[in-house]
């Protein structure tokens, strides 16, 4: 099943499937017929149902530190329509899923578009697909092809990068003493991830309101008091606010897609 | 440790331990030491504790969609008892845990039981076997051993097919003009799945009554306004009710063993 | 990347990072980058964020189960503080983590320490180390290279033993007609799991109170009528309490790190 294309060791998996019915463990059966020699790592499948922007960020946040393969996404409330179904080649691995806006952040945290293909080549899917579960009929059995080395072009058909579906960009807004940012994501810890990036807040200093209550800026969690809110670079690059024993996400009272003032406080 | 039987690469695991716990991994670890080059494909962990009906719905609807493997299950309240521990054989794979009902569906999607085994040879069991954990002290080590070709007949006593355990069938009554289903299950996205399948619809015209609501036929989940009840045929082939945007078990007020009519309706 | 020391087909990870987010699949990553060849198995990522004692429990329990390995556990409140990173090499396999009680108690299931090093050769690490996510920029990197032979001497300096952090033991205290032990864990089906061992029952008989409330001595869930509280020996090898189609920490009311009273009765 080569011929030409780049092979992968790895398959990675990220979902709004959840783990309490076996559509997850469809897609491993899939990828296990198809390419048993592939191993799979599971991203997540515990993306809220529907919610393409938290999707799309724990895959751009992750991919980084996976070895080279092919990444599937699927979180697809338009599963079955006329969304079209695409892979992105990237330097660093390869794309798989719905052109919801889910995949292109991923793709420029692996370096970029090279190519992109609309999954028309049905020879590549499931014998009979169905119209509400492409992850098991179209885009698993589409990654394991690509996994095996089977040439993205032959997929489907090349479409434009710049045609693809995105999200809007997150809202960052800087001005004198003070930085507005959208959470990006809440983790499980409750920590408040923001859009904005550690250079955005070098011009602030180390005493800053967040939201209007004190925070103290800090390298890690119990670098402040117990129950003071604390704000951070996070391992991904972005700011993000804590609290040292606490939930940060319950103290400041905000849910993705909100913006949160970050400002200069007096000591 | 061969010897006649088939082998097989992959062992796939089902049940009601949930994964806060170590059980899981400590199936995963039994067959690690028993059958290194084995791989392991998690169906689920979330089966509510004890529902076997549940259970069996899940495991018979994702086994066609695995590779050849030795399936473990295990949702088992009776552990311990005089309930038999079994191993079932089909044309494509064979089914290991107890007799309580939870394998007969999946092994009918498999093609239907070959040879069904009672698991007394303890020479197969671990070296201290629990009253409370078969799983990693019966069902892990047999499907293990399995795996790795060893004849299922090797297992234990050979035991009738029609004398084990069977969960009774789901109630699907159709008449004129309608179709009485019970709900087999609901999954993660809210989608309430009926136990009738697609050709009891096909005499019921487009337009329907579902629980006395109205509800669109239609092929995938964007083909009805935001937040309309739709009636249609999932990815399993049973007829399934969901709401475009919404969770349709939410709607309808019912759960798995409930019976859901649905009738032809005036446009 | 070998030189004289174990090499380990598997990793195993005990976290509380959950699996809503990528942080579980970027400890994966990390290891299928640097040791492709070894399989991981998730022992769990749901610990309670925190939660030390709960992460040491579970870890302890599964270890003997899983084949040898090298076992990474990540509950780490102090993250990016002065607590130290550590490897502890057993009979049976290698413990990596933070100094903070987390590992002891595995170290003793499999066989007890035999080299404890302190993780100070920083050419071990991720090229960059965040504040905050020493799973994926430390003790990943260096369970990699430990699985692939590294010597653990060289991960950094040989410290003592008898200087680890640990938990405080759990209370056992018996008497004449009693015992009295903490709460180690309850598991997903609300089973009440007991510092007490089983030879603490001995001498109780077969009629006793469990914090006052009337339980029936058995071996497993079903001996006892639906809805009676049972004292059984679990698993693990610990007293528990369960209810046989019920939860037993609801109805004793009780929580990790309580103390049960468990009395004999008159019959």
């Amino acid at each position: 099943m080569a011929g030409g294309g780049t092979t992968y060791g790895w398959i990675s998996l990220t979902t709004d499937y959840g783990r309490s019915d076996g559509f997850a463990a469809a897609l491993h059966g899939v990828i296990a017929r198809l390419s048993p020699a592939v191993r799979v790592i599971d991203v997540t499948h515990d993306v809220r149902p529907g919610d393409i922007a938290r999707g799309a960020a724990v895959l751009a946040q992750t991919v980084p530190h996976l070895p080279p393969a092919v990444h599937v996404a699927v979180v697809d409330p338009g599963v079955g329509t006329a969304r079209r179904a695409i892979a992105l080649t990237t330097q660093n691995g390869v794309l798989v899923g719905p052109d919801n806006g889910l995949l292109p952040p991923a793709a420029d945290a692996l370096g970029g578009i090279v190519d992109a293909i609309e999954l028309t080549n049905t020879a590549w899917h499931g014998a009979t697909v169905s119209a509400t579960f492409h992850g098991r009929d179209v885009f698993a059995p589409v990654a394991a092809r690509l996994a095996t080395g089977a040439p993205p072009n032959e997929a489907g058909d090349a479409i434009a990068a710049d045609g693809l579906v995105r999200l809007p960009p997150p809202i960052v807004a800087a001005g004198v003493g003070y930085v507005e940012a959208e959470v990006l994501t809440v983790d499980r810890f409750g920590n408040v991830q923001l859009a904005a990036s550690g250079e955005h807040l070098a011009a602030l200093g180390d005493h800053v309101l967040v939201g209007g209550a004190r925070a103290v800026r800090a390298t890690t969690f119990a670098d402040a008091p117990h129950g003071s809110l604390i704000l951070f670079v996070d391992s991904a690059g972005h700011v993000a606010v804590a609290i040292n024993g606490g939930r940060a996400v319950v103290a400041l009272g905000v849910e993705p897609g909100d913006v949160v003032r970050v400002a200069a406080a007096s000591p």
